[in-house]
């Protein structure tokens, strides 16, 4: 087959998982809305625990149907990553997997709840499918075969009127994080200060700032057009991977949201990420770019060290 | 007619009524996205323009249609009040409404749009309609009559295990605000700096906070029990007359976000709000509370001038 029938394949059998996933999520949601609540009580107090269950269970899910599948594919998952399973990151085709992004909305019943469905071939990210199943918002992409919601909806959903310039005409998504070391949350709640702040006063008084807890829906906002910005520290390669594909195929541009102003895409494994939409012009794309990185600060959050991960 | 089949009548009124205005909203969405849009150009850069229009038209269509049904009662509108329109506060029927809440998520297709219809009898809010008519989710409530999502679901639809007694289980909403004086965004970052900083740092260390850009849906949001907390300073009555009746209805909490620690119903002329669920029991509410006003800051929002609007 060709690429690109091979990927429209690919494509097909991760929409049905990522709702088969969809669906084991939402029924372990209302379950606990329904059920005695009692044994998720101390749970409670520790959001991890509660999550990993059901983390584990729709991860497992997954990689047993994509083995069965694909038996000589690879696989890089969140629990399987935390379950400390070795890795190596390859240039055979790759499913990059968060079982459960938003966490801790999952926790509350806040409704950004997503599966996360990326693969990569050749160490390029190819595919990707993230799937809220409390919204019903399906978004999908491959490589040259354009991004839809809900399979015929195209993205962009929405446009601006002319490709933005500057950071005062935008929307941001971005996010606290759980990292709350103070070296970490300080810089970040600087950077939000000043992405909101006066010009006068040296910030880039962005329209507004918006937090979601899912770095796959905020990438995919800007996917959709209705976020311009997103900038985020501190995930990883699971979380991106699929919303980048998304993005990418609707016009957008993922770069490093580290200091380093990088204009190249953003490697997976770098866990800093700065996603531009904003009309969907390179030129414009960049001159955002640099104005966030004027206000951005140096975060320590050091790369994902999948062997292969990053190039020599 | 007894006081609760009156307000099921004004109820279901105002249901129809929210329903029409959210259609009109969703039209003029709908409308941007397909038509031309060089004629929205230069209104981008100045976002209240664009939405003045549609603003303007919804309440102009929902301030003529309870004129026509009850001619009898008052109306504050948000727009009849930025028009300078002379306006009192009295014991009669006064509708409180917002054509659109969400004015910054509106210009940029931000899917956290409403449409907010609440009612006071005897200076007291008792009937609220919140509806979206982008996620297609209304919520409603009289006075003793329930709080309800889409007419059957009542509120909350989550619920935490037990009664939350700590801010460090809670999900925060917030918001930056339209006020970017430095005198007014320094201290919302500061306190949402403080609500997220570990409590060895003394910080309050809750799970996380989101902020969607409105704030009826904020405190549906926590009517529907998936946020626990919502604290704003800086928006009006009309944004969350509605809003409280629902979030009352459902077992919560609305008091002053001010410092005064005021454990009295907020009064909804205070342009200050902190509202709690939490599970729903009072004492762990309040408890809740005193934690909020640990951690926030005394902000210049001076209550709204609304002759009758305070009690002398």
């Amino acid at each position: 087959m060709e690429q690109q029938a091979v990927l429209k394949e690919y494509l097909d059998f991760a929409i049905t998982l990522a709702r088969d996933a969809g669906a084991i999520i939402k029924g372990a949601l209302d379950a606990r809305m329904k059920g005695g609540q009692a044994n998720i009580l101390l749970k409670y107090d520790n959001p991890s625990d509660l999550v990993t269950e059901t983390d584990q269970a729709v991860e497992k899910f997954i990689k047993e149907r994509l083995a069965a599948t694909y038996p000589a594919h690879k696989f890089i998952g969140e629990e399987t990553m935390a379950a400390g399973t070795e890795t190596y990151f390859t240039s055979d085709p790759t499913w990059i997997v968060d079982p459960i992004d938003g966490t801790t909305n999952f926790v509350h019943g806040y409704p950004f709840v997503a599966v996360s469905i990326g693969l990569t071939i050749g160490k390029v990210p190819v595919l990707g499918v993230v799937y809220n199943p409390l919204l019903d918002e399906l978004y999908s992409a491959a490589q040259g075969l354009g991004s839809f919601l809900n399979l015929t909806t195209p993205l962009p959903l929405f446009q601006p009127p002319l490709p933005l310039t500057n950071l005062s005409q935008c929307l941001i998504a971005t996010e606290a994080g759980s990292d709350r070391s103070s070296g970490v949350l300080d810089k970040k709640v600087d950077a939000i200060h000043a992405m909101l702040r006066r010009i006068n006063d040296n910030g880039a008084e962005a329209h507004s700032v918006r937090a979601t807890g899912s770095a796959a829906l905020n990438m995919c906002s800007v996917a959709k057009g209705c976020v311009d910005v997103y900038w985020e520290v501190g995930c990883w390669e699971w979380d991106v991977t699929a919303a980048m594909v998304i993005l990418q195929e609707a016009g957008g541009l993922v770069l490093s949201g580290g200091t380093e102003r990088d204009e190249s895409p953003a490697n997976i494994f770098g866990r800093k990420y700065l996603a531009i939409r904003a009309a969907g012009d390179r030129t414009s794309q960049l001159a955002i770019a640099h104005q966030m990185w004027d206000v951005l600060p140096s975060i320590d959050a050091p790369r994902d060290k999948v062997p292969g991960g990053f190039e020599p």
